[in-house]
């Protein structure tokens, strides 16, 4: 097909251009007859300009232009007209000029789609998703993906003038089912035996360190078979790192200066550096959470000390079994209504909490059911504790120490959301949470894991504990928060042969098994291991939260649903069982 | 572990360092015991740096650096100097100085490497394979992958600056079985259904450019589960590029411009553009090859007017059937002996010639046992046609025109190699080889395939003959080629879905296999697709030649052998029952 092409694009005529004869290449955006004349918003991704047809100006342009629908491909030359006064739009930053057509052809045709293409939409995000062509046309998607585009050269361009080396790591690798589930690819040929794709690229990294590579990055795709979140995909974007000679100190300076780069460059916003560090102790017991969001205070308190002894028996007795009594103020909420504050009690109890302790602050003191069983000088060291005053609303939640502080932490997130505490464009908030455990007790599995994985080192001052008091041990890894979301973790890792061996042995991982799954690993450490560590960052997350959006599904071009399916090419599907036999499979069962 | 960390790299130090005291960690390269004071050559990535241990200097230093062995990982401090007078090392970015050192700590021990740490080794590449990371040690390697990681950043920043936009596409995708065989995944949720790994993002990208993203790229893998070759992995990374509203003259200048930039940023070289175009008739009777190699000439030359009427009965017959006698001037081989010309006989037959004709042309006229053939008429047009001098060998091939052209083309590398005639850094030759078939016919399937893939474009004077004479039509695709290796391959795609369905039918793809396979992307179609084109580079094979390497293995952190195996991590490999029955299969006959 012939046609003109493009001498600008349809964001890019200014008052300078008057007079000048151009080509435009676009999309029909919207067409409007007035009284003969037509008026077509052309459009491309670099914006909108106005394009008219006047049956004086040039008949047969005119003419042609009566078929054009919506989002029809078309090519028009004329000339750039400033525009009658009290017609310029200055929404459009081609809104002072318009162009005067007398050629156009028609490239290609369109049905109607089966939603607007317009910024706000009121559709089900499945038929988005089937027609996802479509849905990115639209402006907020087209922002987000080019948002996402600046923040992958932001984020190579720091890496690479910081030294990093950029190195892909294999997609099809060894299946080492710990963690989450691997996703298998059968091998043709040989028989039986499958790769797998990797959770992390986590096991090459440290390798290249081995190799001397000294500073690594990678953006990559990574797959875990676990079922679906809101943020969660199968296949998902990490940036991923790691350095050799460093502790944790280096590490955050240099990712420090990453986010520094990010926010400037994407939201020209100049963020502090360094960012707060809580150990996960007090991230827990302040914020009820590790991933705190810092954007309000709304702190929790501990108050087992005050109410260690107190008669109310709930209290004493989960002290002395080892659990804690954590409360919290909300200022300015003592008028909360009964009602109000049954469903804050259905909140904290659907969560896992054996109830809540509410007390409202009066001019008379502390108001609350409870209150009969506390000493006054326990009501007196809660309302310090607490700053409490006079129309204020005091929450306490007690139970078992994570459960308690996670249900408590939960709480305060409701109630900062009921206070509206978090104002839109607050500035954003970064931490470092660190000195995590570096085991945890799995209930289900009734053994010791990995809190990070099996690669995290322990702190020096804690190895001798890793035999006796395991889950005292705290480990060299850190998470980076922001406003609440978790958007990067990782750890110093351990680079002696001996260590590793003892913490797959604390682990229960035995040697058989460990030489199995890591031998390759444990054998590069043989070799000259320099120290080193790294961190991951969730990518698609990190655009979710500059984007503004609340799905990363909104900031990923062709994501699946929550069941894993691509509802616009229909995959998963079935394949011919030619392709089944030549890999040595067969569905169970079928086929 | 405490040790001192790195006041610089081992790359660093110089004349202005001198008296200062620094800490460096690295690794021990080479090690020397001069009478009693230990020379150690210390190396990270950046570099080497000498170390000295001297006893009295520091004699505690001295003591615990005399078990000090290579790979060893240490950390030392001490103070730079200006070495004695005649013990510089020009070699050495550093051999101006030495540290003397006065605190050592070893930081890792290393057993004694499978093979040697150095530049040149002799070794089976399955070793270095095995102990990839210590092969990574090696400097060629290590220069190898930064080669790669600045290609990475150069085209990344390149079609940024041009206004692309970078988009990741899915990796877990629909199986679409035409061409090679995908990699499937199986899906646990959805039984007896699979995922496919990407060929390539070939309809993701095209789906791109309906949804009006314009101009798109990404560095990307791709996966094909066929036999591997030395320039093959299952795994291969992809530079893979779509425009809308453009033809092949916009996609040449782009890249062009990346080409160019490549090659002055990596390599310091000033290449010419536009590069030579040429149909794929041309290069294929000129050079016997899709993808010529122009660093010499040795042209071939089609003979058929000259010998069309031969009493040469071979050739007549040849022509006859639509075939084509092609020669060639190997410029003073004329001395070639008889032994040599049936090496080269032997040569071309067994690539599938009937026969090599050699004609050695002396003083006395052309020499040749089949000359006697051939009027003298004949001969004189031979002579002339070929620039035939005395001293000069003449060889030419019959045949079918494919077959023969293709024997002709190795035949023309294989003299080049013989006379030396691709001089060590020869100035890279790029050219586009255009024009190509549309489609082609498989011997083996009997029927028409596409020579590109289904979605290239006829040219538009050509639409006219793929329902009648579809071997005559040509696609509007395209291949770049840099001396004789075809380094990116494209077209301008079909945007109209009348056209796209003629192509399918044209394929003997029918209606509902279309539907089945292709059915997004025609449905796609009916909504405004823009004209558009593209290309993908083979990035492998791209850093390869940049390198200046023989394999692509050599210029990936982590190849698999020819039969598709990691000899570090032992993949592809059995996996538990329990990991195959959530996954709804079974291994055939086995498991």
């Amino acid at each position: 097909m012939k046609y003109k092409k493009r001498t600008h694009t349809c964001g890019e005529l200014r008052e300078k251009n008057i007079g000048e004869v151009v080509t435009l290449n676009g999309w029909v955006d919207t067409r409007r007859d007035l009284g003969g004349v037509i008026f077509i918003d052309l459009r491309d991704r670099y914006g909108i300009t106005q394009i008219v047809f006047e049956p004086h100006y040039h008949q047969k342009a005119h003419h042609d232009a009566k078929d054009l629908r919506s989002e029809w491909v078309i090519s028009i030359t004329g000339t750039v007209r400033k525009r009658p006064e009290g017609t310029e739009n200055p929404a459009l930053e081609t809104g002072i000029i318009d162009v005067m057509v007398d050629e156009i052809t028609i490239l290609n045709k369109s049905v109607t789609p089966p939603f607007q293409i317009q910024d706000e939409i009121d559709v089900n995000e499945d038929l988005r998703l089937k027609y996802r062509y479509l849905d990115l046309r639209r402006r907020p998607m087209q922002k987000n993906l080019q948002l996402r585009h600046k923040m992958y050269q932001i984020v190579r361009n720091y890496f690479s003038e910081n030294n990093f080396i950029e190195v892909e790591t294999p997609f099809l690798m060894k299946s080492t089912p710990e963690g989450a589930r691997d996703f298998l690819v059968p091998s043709r040929l040989h028989k039986g035996h499958f790769y797998a794709l990797p959770q992390s690229p986590q096991t090459y990294k440290q390798l290249l360190m081995v190799s001397g590579l000294d500073r690594y990055f990678q953006i990559v795709k990574c797959f875990r078979d676990e079922d679906l979140r809101a943020d969660r995909q199968y296949e998902f974007t990490q940036i991923d790192v790691e350095m050799s000679f460093v502790d944790e100190d280096d590490v955050f300076t240099m990712m420090e200066g990453l986010m520094k780069q990010l926010f400037l460059e994407t939201l020209n916003v100049k963020i502090e550096t360094p960012f707060p560090r809580l150990t996960y102790k007090e991230a827990m017991e302040t914020y009820g959470s590790d991933k705190p969001d810092l954007r309000f205070e709304l702190k929790m308190i501990n108050l087992n000390n005050i109410v260690k002894d107190s008669g109310f028996k709930v209290f004493s007795d989960i002290i002395k079994k080892g659990g804690i009594v954590s409360g919290s103020n909300a200022v300015g909420c003592g008028n909360y209504t009964r009602n109000q504050l049954d469903v804050l009690t259905d909140f904290a109890k659907k969560l896992g909490a054996g109830g809540l302790i509410w007390i409202r602050v009066t001019d008379n003191g502390l108001d609350s059911p409870t209150m009969k069983f506390f000493s006054d000088d326990e009501k007196q060291n809660i309302t310090k504790a607490l700053n409490a005053k006079s129309g204020d609303l005091l929450l306490l939640i007690s139970g078992e120490w994570k459960k308690a502080l996670t249900v408590m932490g939960h709480l305060r997130l409701e109630m900062a959301r009921r206070m509206n505490l978090v104002k839109q464009n607050s500035e954003p908030k970064l931490l470092w949470v660190i000195d995590f455990p570096l085991f945890e007790f799995d209930e289900e599995e009734k053994r010791l894991v990995a809190m990070h994985h099996p690669f995290t080192s322990p702190k020096d001052s804690d190895i001798g504990l890793m035999e006796i008091e395991p889950l005292k041990v705290h480990a060299k890894a850190y998470d980076l928060v922001l406003n609440g979301n978790e958007i990067a973790g990782g750890s110093i890792r351990i680079f002696s042969r001996e260590l590793q061996v003892k913490m797959f042995k604390t682990l229960g991982i035995s040697k058989e098994e460990a030489e199995e799954k890591f031998g390759f690993l444990m054998n590069a450490f043989k070799y000259g291991a320099p120290p080193h560590g790294g961190i991951a960052f969730g990518f698609d997350r990190m655009v979710m939260l500059f984007a503004n959006e609340n799905s990363i599904r909104d900031v990923i071009a062709f994501p699946k649903t929550s069941s894993g399916l691509s509802l616009m090419d229909g995959s998963p599907s079935l394949v011919d069982d030619e392709q089944l036999k030549e890999l040595h499979i067969r569905v169970k069962g079928g086929g």
